[in-house]
């Protein structure tokens, strides 16, 4: 099985390598990082990866993952990786988003009628793309699952590491990471937050979004 | 504030990624990412990271953080990595190590007599460093703090994020990565897990590891 993680400038390392973790380890999995054009990929924390393959190299997937940014939106106007999404994703298994990465599939049209989730501070951007937002970590509809804010796409690739492999698997692969988290403080979600810690964090977070 | 993230082949993109992502947006921090030499360094999922200094560029770190691998024990054999983190330590106001990650702190010499966490298939090695293992997601005993195995890097990080900035940043920070986990399954330590599972997992990683 091939599983394609799609890579940009400036996307949220963690919103890719929380998923890439769980799903490298799946039996049978060959993953490809591509972007664009192959080479040094920078993360809007300033770290960098590499993507080993171009866009113009990969026209099939069995898995594809696109993780957010806090400038995911400004892919709206590069037609050339809209288009690939959308060839890839006729050729998919699972099309999967973590975050913003949602709202690059409903640019690219994937979303229409479609229940998916995103970041809390732009989860309203979901209804632009047609797409019925789902108040919740891990949604699935069809071949589309998406994942909530940053570290969802840990528990959303647990859920689809069971769905490809089995619960066996997936229990073994969640206790290889030792995932039993324990944050040190409650409110990781705006419904449990102090409400103006969360306008402020909504404020900085829309700032950054291509309307 | 000089952030220092050690970076070596086969480690563990996961546990260093958390803690990055959250601590590169604490107030006022550069984060420097240092390896052996500089250049690419690829993780033991594959993945290829960019570290942007070598060990001889920097001498200096307020905080340092040493991820985990499936082959971290292996770095008891480079005395220049174990020198240059007995060095850094001599000038951090917080050293840190997440998963196995842990075991090379051991390995240079800095836990004798200190608590400490790591992942749970090898927490019984932390006693041959003179280490006081102890059952926890994440251990802070005097300047040195450790996280469990991989994902608790995340737990550890905001953890110390609120040490240095104080709970409204490190809750802030909480809430822009969205990190409200809803593990798909319970079982995400060998304490909740399926005994048999655990021994099947424990025997696969304890494989990778030196003795």
């Amino acid at each position: 099985m091939r599983f394609v993680f799609m890579f940009y400038e400036g996307m949220t390392a963690l919103d890719l390598i929380g998923p890439h973790e769980i799903l490298c380890r799946l039996p049978g999995v060959q993953t490809i990082r591509v972007a664009r054009h192959a080479g040094w990929i920078r993360c809007d924390s300033g770290i960098a990866l590499n993507a080993t393959s171009a866009f113009s190299d990969i026209s099939q997937a069995d898995y594809l993952m696109v993780p957010g940014a806090g400038n995911a939106t400004s892919l709206r106007d590069e037609p050339q990786t809209l288009d690939w999404i959308r060839s890839i994703h006729r050729t998919t298994t699972w099309t999967t988003a973590v975050c913003s990465g949602t709202l690059i599939l409903g640019a690219a049209g994937l979303l229409k009628g479609v229940k998916a989730t995103t970041h809390w501070a732009v989860h309203d951007r979901l209804l632009k793309f047609g797409a019925q937002p789902v108040n919740a970590r891990v949604v699935e509809d069809g071949k589309i699952m998406t994942g909530a804010g940053v570290t969802a796409g840990i528990d959303m690739a647990l859920t689809l590491a069971s769905r490809i492999a089995g619960t066996d698997v997936a229990r073994a692969l969640q206790l290889g990471i030792e995932y039993d988290p324990h944050p040190p403080f409650p409110g990781g979600h705006p419904s449990k937050a102090d409400p103006a810690l969360v306008a402020a964090v909504r404020a900085r977070m829309e700032r950054t979004f291509v309307d």
